[in-house]
C-alpha cells in the first residue's frame, strides 16, 4: 500500500480525451516532476489547471491536472488526474514517465480496493462499483446504484450486530461454564435467530429476480415446428435492434438474443429441439429441452390459430405443467397466423376462457401486446426500494450463512453444550464478515478485484 | 455558435471512467440541471467537486464536474467537464439527459472549431490538435506539437505582413493611378519577392521530409532472388515486434510492414517482383517495379555475399543509377548470408572501396549495423527546431501561393500595370488567409474539421 499507481483509467484506444489516475503516497511529487509548472505542490486541492508536460526539455503534451488531497479522494489518498490528449503515443509516453518518475502501473481495480482499504467503500459497495461500469441497461445501472449507495451493507450490519449480540453472551457463558448459568435466554435467542433467518432467505430469495435482472430475463419460446417461433424472436429482437443508440461512439454491444424493455433485459433461451409430437416426447432430448424451458421466468407458448383448437391448447399447457413447475412463471398463450385467418372461425369463441394473445409475427401485429405482457412481467417484479442480491458470491456466502443458523437451531433444540454453539455462531459472523469485508483474504480480495478494469 | 454542445470525449467504448464536454453560452444552466448540487452555480471556475447525477429522482451517477469559464476555456466559451463512471448505460444516460435539457450533440471536431473560431488557435493550431491525437509515433508526435505551438503559424504570419505591405503600396498606386507614380519600388519588391519565393520553398521542401515522418520513412530492400530479402524484412520488423507496450490497453495498432527506430516510422515498400535478371530487364512489370523503388528515400541494396564479386556490386548499382533517380536517396549496400562463409575470399579485400555491410539475416549478424544506417538517415534529416510541413493542404495552398508569386514576379519584369499585380498579391495574400485561417468558407471548415473524432 506504500507505493504509488498510476493507470489509464479511460477506455483503451485512440480519443479526443484520455484520463490517467495516480494514487498514494507520493503522488503529488512524482506528478510535480511531469509538468512545467513550477508551483505544482503548491495548486489547492480539487484545482483543475492547464499545464504542460515536458519530458527531457521536449513538450509532450497539453494536459489538465487536477490534484484530489488525501482523504478526499476516490482512493482516499493523495490522488492526481490528468486529461491528456487521447493519442496512443501520448497516453503510453506519459506512462512510461511515470513509471520512470517511480509509479507502478495499477493491477486491475486497484484503485477501488485501496478505497475499499482505505474505508472509503465496505466490500459490497466496491463490488458495485464493478457492476456500474458493467451495466449496460437501466435495470442493472438501479441495482449497481444501489448496491453502491450501501443498501445491502445497512442491511448485513443489522445482521451482524444481531449475531455478534448472540455471541457475546454465548462466550459470557463459557467463561462462567462450570456454573451451569445460561446468559443467552435460549428463547429469546431462538426468536434472534428466526428474525435472522428471515433477512437471509429474504436476500437469497431477491437473488433469484436480482440476478435475472443482471444477466437478463429468461424467456422461452415454446410450440410445435411451424407455429412461427423464430419470426416472433426476430421480430421482437429486430424492433429493440432499431433502436440506434443517438450517441456516437457508443454503439451498442449487441449480445444475440437479447433485447430490452422499458431499460430491462431480457434474453432468449434457445429451447431449440422441442417438438410435443408423441413420437418424440419420451425421447431423452424431450427432457433435456424441458430443462431449458424451466429456467425460463417467462413461457411464450405459441400455438398455430390456423390449426389449434382450444381443447388442443388446454391439453399442451396440462402437459406442460406435468413437466415443468409452472408456478413461479409467467405463462403467455400466443395464437399466431392470424393474417391467414380470413373470418374469426366459430371455435374462436371459446377461446375466451384461456387468456390468449392474437398475434401475426410475420405481418408483426399485435407484437406491442407480447410487449406488453412481458412488460407486465416487469411491473409485478418491480422492486422499489428493496434489496436485490445480484452477486453470486454474496449468494454463496449467504447460503453458508444460512446453512450456520440451522445448525445453531439444531444446537438450541438438541441442547448441545454452548461451546459447539458457540463456535457455529463464529462462523456466521465469520461469513458475513467476509460479505462485508470486514474478514479479508488476499485471496477474497484478489478474487473479487482481479475481475475489475485496469485503472479503477 | 449560439447553441451549447455535448459529446462524450473520451474513446468509444468500457472504462473505468468516461469524460463528457458541454461548451456554450447555456453549458452551466444546462449542466446545473444534472446534479443534486444546489449551488452548482457559485462554484468557482476550475474547481473540481463531487456530485450525483439525478434523474427522475433516481441516482444516475456520482461523478466530478469541472466548470471552465469563458474565454479560459478550450473552447474560449463556458465549458463543464463530467467524469463519470464508464459504462455504456451511463454515457449513454448522461447524454441523452443532456439533449433533453437543451444541449445539442457536438460534430467531430466542433470543440476545436469553436476554440478556432473563438481565436483561441489559428486554423494550423486546431489541424495540429486532430495530428496530435492520431499520432502513434514520437516522430509524428514531435511535428504535431511543433503546430501546436504555432512554430508554422508563425512563419505564415511574416510572410503574410511582408506582403500586406506589398499590396498596400501597390494599392497606393491605384488610388494616384492617373499620376503614373510609382510608391511601390519595383526593386524593393522584387527583393521581398524573392525572400517570400525563399520561405514558400523552404516550407514546400520540408512538406517532403514532413511527410514522409508522418507517414512512415519509405524503405525498399531491393535484390535479386534469394538474397535474403524478405528474412531481413522478417528479422527488421520483428525486432520491432518485440518491443511490447508495457502498458495494458494501449496495445499498438501494429501495422504491417512498418517498424519504428527511435520513434521514427520506417515503411517498407513493396517492390515484389523485382528481378533484375537479364531476361526480365525489359519486361514492362520492371518499369512499374523502379517507380516503387523510387518512393523510397531508403534502398537497402542486398546481394549473397556467396555469389557475387565486387565488379557484380558496381554493375548492379550502376544499372540502379539509370532507372532511378539515387541524388536525394540513402543507398546502403548489404552483404547477406556471410554466416556460409568459412573463411573471408580473396576477392573481398575488393569490397572496401564500396560502403558495404556484411551481415547475415538469418543468424541476426550484424542487424544493428543495419539498423544504424536507418539511424544516421534519421541524424541527417533531424530537423531541430524548423518547420516541417506535414499537412497536404497547407502543401497545396502553398504551391498555389508560390505560383502567385511566380505570375507577380513576371509582372513586374514584363513591366505589366500595377492594377494586375495588385489582383495577383491579392490572391496570393488570399491563400495564406486561407492557410492560417484569415480567411475561412463553411465548406473549408466542414473539410477540415469533418476528419476530427468526436469530442475534439
Amino acid at each position: 500500500m506504500k507505493d504509488t499507481i498510476c493507470a489509464i483509467s479511460t477506455p483503451a484506444g485512440i480519443g479526443a480525451i484520455a484520463m490517467l489516475r495516480i494514487s498514494g503516497e507520493q503522488a503529488f511529487p512524482i506528478a510535480a516532476k511531469l509538468f512545467s509548472l513550477k508551483d505544482f505542490q503548491k495548486i489547492p486541492p480539487q484545482n483543475a489547471r492547464f499545464a504542460q508536460i515536458i519530458d527531457d526539455g521536449q513538450v509532450i503534451d497539453q494536459v489538465v491536472v487536477t490534484k484530489f488531497a488525501s482523504p478526499r479522494s476516490y482512493t482516499g489518498e493523495d490522488m492526481v488526474e490528468i486529461s491528456c490528449h487521447g493519442s496512443i503515443y501520448i497516453q503510453r509516453k506519459i506512462m512510461e514517465m511515470l513509471v520512470e518518475r517511480g509509479c507502478r502501473m495499477a493491477q486491475p481495480g486497484e484503485f477501488t480496493q485501496r478505497a475499499f482499504l482505505n474505508g472509503k467503500l465496505d466490500l459490497p459497495q466496491a463490488e458495485a462499483v464493478a457492476d456500474l461500469i458493467d451495466s449496460q441497461s437501466e435495470s442493472t445501472h438501479k441495482l449497481a446504484i444501489s448496491q453502491l449507495k450501501g443498501t445491502f451493507s445497512k442491511k448485513l450490519h443489522v445482521l451482524r450486530e444481531q449475531l455478534v449480540q448472540l455471541s457475546s453472551l454465548l462466550e459470557l457463558e463459557l467463561d462462567f461454564s462450570e456454573e451451569e448459568v445460561e446468559f443467552a435466554n435460549r428463547d429469546e435467542l431462538t426468536n434472534l435467530l428466526a428474525e435472522l433467518r428471515s433477512e437471509v432467505e429474504q436476500l437469497i430469495r431477491s437473488f433469484k429476480i436480482g440476478n435475472v435482472l443482471k444477466t437478463g430475463i429468461p424467456v422461452a419460446i415454446v410450440g410445435q415446428p411451424n407455429v412461427g417461433k423464430s419470426t416472433l424472436l426476430n421480430a421482437l429482437l429486430q424492433q429493440d435492434r432499431a433502436i440506434v443508440s443517438p450517441i456516437p461512439g457508443t454503439t451498442r454491444d449487441t449480445v444475440e438474443d437479447t433485447f430490452n424493455i422499458d431499460g430491462t433485459l431480457f434474453r432468449f433461451i434457445d429451447t431449440a429441439g422441442i417438438r410435443q409430437s408423441d413420437d418424440t416426447l419420451e425421447s431423452i432430448g424431450i427432457e433435456r429441452t424441458y430443462q431449458a424451458i424451466n429456467q425460463a421466468a417467462i413461457i411464450l407458448y405459441m400455438v398455430d390459430v390456423t390449426m389449434t383448437k382450444p381443447e388442443d391448447i388446454r391439453a399442451e399447457i396440462q402437459d406442460l405443467s406435468e413437466h415443468l413447475d409452472l408456478a413461479d412463471k409467467q405463462l403467455v398463450v400466443i395464437a399466431n397466423k392470424i393474417d391467414e385467418l380470413e373470418t374469426m372461425p366459430e371455435h374462436f369463441r371459446d377461446w375466451h376462457d384461456l387468456d390468449i394473445l392474437f398475434i401475426s409475427a410475420k405481418r408483426k401485429v399485435n407484437l406491442g401486446e407480447v410487449e406488453e405482457r412481458l412488460r407486465q412481467f416487469i411491473q409485478q417484479h418491480k422492486v422499489q426500494d428493496a434489496t436485490l442480491l445480484t452477486n453470486e458470491r454474496h449468494y454463496a456466502v449467504l447460503l453458508d450463512i444460512q446453512a450456520a443458523i440451522g445448525r445453531i437451531e439444531q444446537g438450541i433444540s438438541g441442547q448441545i453444550p454452548t461451546d459447539l454453539l458457540a463456535e457455529d455462531v463464529r462462523v456466521a459472523l465469520y461469513n458475513i464478515g467476509c460479505l462485508t469485508g470486514t474478514v479479508t483474504t488476499d485471496e477474497l480480495l484478489d478474487n473479487i478485484f482481479g475481475k475489475f478494469c485496469i485503472g479503477k
